[in-house]
């Protein structure tokens, strides 16, 4: 243990005496050897290299100034381009520790979301693609990819049509005589849309079109698509592609729409791994079942859900050592006849929205890196060919995917609000750098499957469960999330029993109410299904009527329960006494705050009743008095190196006004006269004339 | 009625065919008619001339791509000066009808919310504070502002204390020999920060300063000062002023800070109706308790808090619009075995995030037209001298606004991003304009008061009447807001009795339920407050262990207690029954939706029992599936011109993918290379190299 705190302290110097030295000295435990709860010396080192290649190089400079559309895309394309040289994570290295990729995203998002996406989408998701569903002649294209000879994109979304896949209305016709299928756009609506990269830079678009053949629709298929010559970035002749124009965030990232006017590709342009048309146009497909073959082909997918987990993570935990370490330098208010203020998290209601959610990162940090890990297995091993109980683990991976995505992206949009709010005005400065995390944050909420409808994909998967729940076999829920089926029958007819705040807040409690809730809020959605059933509603009526409060509680409360189980398990496994202890504070926070939001139901199913909501509340106020001490250290732990957290309320040294001294003098322009000052003084000028 | 039917028909044509006609049929209502259960032919008349004047002039259009920050200020001022100088509103009308002032905020917040800020910033703020606490001497500068010869602002939060505004430490010294203030900031956490107006143009501040003369120390005054040279624009010796840099939102307007060495300025810069120094510099005061002349001073703030219940509804009213009209187009998904897809619009979950929002921005917009009248006859009457019960009423008043406006700023912040989550993908677009209103009113959570800690000013006022409800007299509420203390102890007994979920969703009960709500959240804090106090807890800490699920929660049910009866009364005082009777289940809608987020706590307080939750849960999803039917024709109720509202997904003609389109194609450079095009292509150029 000493060799590895040694190491450790090498990566992380001593932070600098300030302000925030109070705080840091009440931690009960050592900031750098709790980072060991999500991290491994091999993650830390590949951060630590990442981040101090950024720092040295001068394209990697945050601007002061927000910079015009065209300049942030510019600068993020060199950025790119720049880091993707330097081949940071071979694959070799993968191999030996999966942990590294959630790892990389993770330095990635802590300096700049832009760039990490367009990485992500450029190099990584249409590799991934074609090594998932293309042949060996498409290998070429993967080596020029990986030598950036030519830039992908990801094309399935069209203006009209996102979640409802199978009404796309793309289409890919097979004409035999030239072996070539004629991609073919039918008007605007159809337009591949919100393609990431495709707006100014990609050359060849993974494409889903419609396959018809010989005057027979096949269904959705991809295609490997030339869109621009890499040589001089001009679309080719029958393609339309353009920008979509300013978002709300990832403004760096160039998202485009493409429209094809009967555009001719050869036949080698089908990923036609899992079915296609031969030569003469009829159709194969190694799978009997079409459905079948539409599920795989969508199920490569779900690496984008697993990403995203961490992504939200990142943007939340860049919040939240900000607005800790902010709340521990502001002071405001302080007992009466004194003129001593307080920080403003000795402030009940800063702790109460600020350390639940301080608690959640913890959570959400060890569960990405275990989910991103899991999935990455599940990947190689498909490449293997080993089987590892696949089908059942695929499902699951889906299921899974499909709840803690939205829950994520809603955590961090929750608490990235708070954090904006707990900082008070200052915290409306650009500089505070909170803004740009919910605006990039707020893109998850939508993307990869608007988090309302995906939710559904987990509550079907449930629901047919529910049905045949005394037979599931501890085989088809290779990741566990399904034991808390285990005896639900019986578990459905307890009662809390807990008559303490104390108590109440014990992790082992928590896990079992949090069972107890997933059971009843199963067991009362599939009765509901069934009785619009009986009352004569068809299957998809009945489903759309039992959503709010049913299905997508359902699907939330099943996430979070597993996330909260896994968190219990690894802190109760954490090795060090000092971090555990607070680790399994952190558990009754976490599990406490998130249960608190189902406590309406927990009364309405009958396993609360009395007075103990009140005491559950009680528990988290008392849990958030004793955290307050461990918070700034909690948030150290978190950080990333201050010129990459970047915010002038948040940085290492506590100096949040002389930061921001700096910052606003240093603003192009800030202490001169507008170069417009007439139109303020002579505003007669044109004011009074209609123009 | 006929005629009136005319006239609102002059006003508003009818609204182009198109894919929103059917459920423009469905609806029971007149859409034009409900205009008046907030709005009468004069403030209509009004508003129809701004947007007129707006839309013909050219300085109004709206730009397509976001402008530099530099761009932004310069063009706000010149639409303010041009704006000011029709003066659309001469006192005169507002004598005569006042809520012509919360419709002119309306409009101007529907058109572009910075240059509304600016103008009430430069121009009334000033002139109200002046009219407040200023002398005759002072006339001249609201004449010069009147005349737009100056421009003001309003200084009084510094870097290092905004609401503790007792803190504050810049100082005014008089000098007696020289009849001079002199005023001065002993370092930059002293600066005067976050004031509006000041980062470019201001000539003229209010600054909080704290008053010393002999020695003596006075506490926070406010002085009129001279910042820049009117005619240069140039600061004055002694005064550093500069541009407080990007914010997340409202970039139109300049923030600015100011720094003051020794500034000198004559003694009639001392706004000292209510106290000041006499020649001599010996303090005097018509007030005989300081902190009365302090509170007094301070009340003159409460019209911000008023004008920010506007604000947040106008925002939240743009976003439900373009939501509830998208979602009535945009359709996927549809029944089994059919290729017809369905609006979104007819979704349970899509309902439930966006029918209570509707609600919510009809119970807003009446309150806070009501609101703003009953500030401004209060104001009116202060000026005139007529008392109407005045001291009761401003207190009242004061605990009402600090409680609304965080209820509000909240209720469009959520309500917002449900539209923008709504919206799906497109919905992060920012031509849907969804973004800018959010980033926009995440402003009000934190300024004129941080929302949580505003909201002690309330629970402080409550708790002092509980003790003494006995004997409250009904003057001391002449706004009515404390009639739920009227039988409290008996009511606090009493159970829900309501077994259906029709029953339940009733106003009349609805309306009762939270009265109950109201005085055991009243009871309960009151408890806590004063178990801590005999744990042995002083004022301070017994007050600040109170908050969380205590006085917070009581400032927001005692607002929400109010703002639904009186949408309640207002709904059932409409002439018009078919409106009539969509404003009471919309009554019935959002009182639901706000008692549900307390459901926990009717439990722990004995008040529901059962599966009454449940049933007030579905007695909200029943009432959405009911509404939106109605839905279409209660945005367009609300909607703003299509030119003004602006978004791409909310047009009257219900034309999404075409305003898209138009939009995509007409983006500068959308369909052109980038003229850094070769850096995509010859990357190796700057990438392989460490530059």
């Amino acid at each position: 243990m000493d060799s590895q705190k040694k190491q450790l302290k090498e990566y992380f110097p001593d932070l600098p005496f300030g302000p925030l030295d109070g705080y840091r000295k009440k931690a009960s435990f050592d900031w750098r050897l709790m980072k060991l709860v999500y991290d491994n010396l091999k993650t830390i080192q590949l951060k630590h290299k990442i981040y101090t290649f950024m720092r040295e190089h001068p394209l990697f400079k945050h601007s002061d100034v927000t910079e015009s559309l065209d300049e942030q895309r510019h600068i993020t394309v060199k950025r790119m381009y720049t880091y993707n040289n330097e081949n940071f994570l071979p694959l070799e290295q993968i191999f030996e520790e999966k942990r590294v990729l959630s790892a990389e995203t993770e330095a990635l998002f802590m300096f700049d979301s832009s760039l990490a996406v367009k990485l992500s989408l450029t190099f990584r998701m249409i590799s991934n693609t074609i090594r998932g569903s293309g042949q060996d002649h498409h290998y070429q294209i993967v080596e020029d990819l990986e030598n950036a000879r030519i830039g992908g994109c990801f094309a399935l979304t069209e203006v009209a049509h996102g979640s409802n896949a199978k009404q796309m209305r793309t289409t890919a016709i097979y004409v035999p005589e030239k072996r070539q299928f004629v991609l073919h756009t039918p008007d605007f609506e159809a337009a591949k849309f919100w393609v990431g990269c495709l707006g100014k830079c990609a050359t060849h678009a993974i494409i889903y079109a419609v396959l018809i053949s010989n005057g027979k629709n096949h269904g959705l298929h991809t295609f490997v698509v030339p869109i621009r010559d890499p040589v001089t970035l001009k679309p080719f002749p029958g393609v339309t592609v353009g920008d979509i124009g300013e978002k709300i965030g990832l403004n760096g990232v160039d998202n485009g729409f493409v429209m094809f006017d009967k555009y001719h590709v050869p036949k080698e342009a089908a990923l036609d791994k899992l079915g296609g048309v031969d030569d003469a146009g009829n159709y194969t497909t190694p799978f009997k079942d079409p459905n079948k073959r539409f599920g795989a082909s969508m199920g490569i997918l779900s690496g984008g859900r697993v990403h995203i987990t961490t992504i939200s993570t990142a943007y939340l935990q860049k919040a939240i050592v900000i607005a800790i370490r902010y709340s521990a330098v502001r002071k405001q208010f302080g007992p009466e006849d004194s003129d001593d203020e307080l920080p403003v998290l000795e402030y009940q209601q800063q702790q109460i929205r600020l350390l639940p959610y301080l608690a959640a990162v913890y959570a959400m940090r060890v569960f990405c890196n275990w989910f991103s890990e899991a999935h990455t297995t599940m990947v190689v091993n498909n490449y293997m060919g080993v089987d590892d109980n696949a089908a059942y683990r695929g499902i699951e991976m889906h299921a899974l995917s499909s709840c803690v995505k939205p829950l994520f992206g809603w955590m961090a949009r929750d608490g990235i609000q708070n954090c904006r709010e707990a900082c008070g005005g200052h915290g409306y400065l650009k500089a505070a750098c909170i803004g740009d995390l919910r605006n990039d944050n707020d893109a998850n909420c939508t993307y990869e499957g608007e988090n309302s409808l995906l939710l559904q994909q987990t509550s079907k998967w449930l629901l047919n469960i529910w049905a045949r729940r005394q037979k599931v076999t501890e085989e088809e829920s290779p990741l566990g999330t399904l034991s808390f089926l285990l005896n639900a029958d019986v578990l459905l007819n307890e009662k809390c029993k807990w008559n303490t705040k104390q108590e109440i807040v014990q992790p082992d409690n928590l896990v079992r109410a949090y069972k107890w809730l997933t059971a009843y809020v199963l067991k009362t959605t599939y009765d509901k299904f069934n009785e619009l059933k009986s009352s004569g509603k068809d299957d998809f009526q009945a489903k759309n009527d039992s959503q709010s409060y049913n299905a997508v509680t359902l699907s939330i409360v099943y996430g979070e329960n597993y996330v909260l189980s896994h968190f219990y398990k690894s802190a109760l496994e954490f090795k060090d006494p000092q971090c555990r202890q607070v680790l399994l504070k952190l558990v009754s926070l976490y599990g406490a705050f998130i249960l608190e939001k189902h406590l309406a139901t927990l009364y309405i199913g009958g396993f609360f009743s009395g007075p103990q909501g009140q005491l559950l509340r009680e528990g988290i106020l008392e849990l958030c008095s004793v955290l307050k001490d461990e918070a700034v250290s909690l948030a150290d732990t978190l950080a990333p190196p201050d010129w990459c957290l970047k915010s002038v309320l948040g940085q290492s040294d506590g100096e949040a006004y002389k930061h921001i001294q700096n910052s606003v003098l240093s603003y192009p322009g800030a202490l001169t006269r507008p170069t417009w000052w007439r139109d303020v003084v002579n505003w007669r000028d044109y004011a009074t004339s209609k123009l």
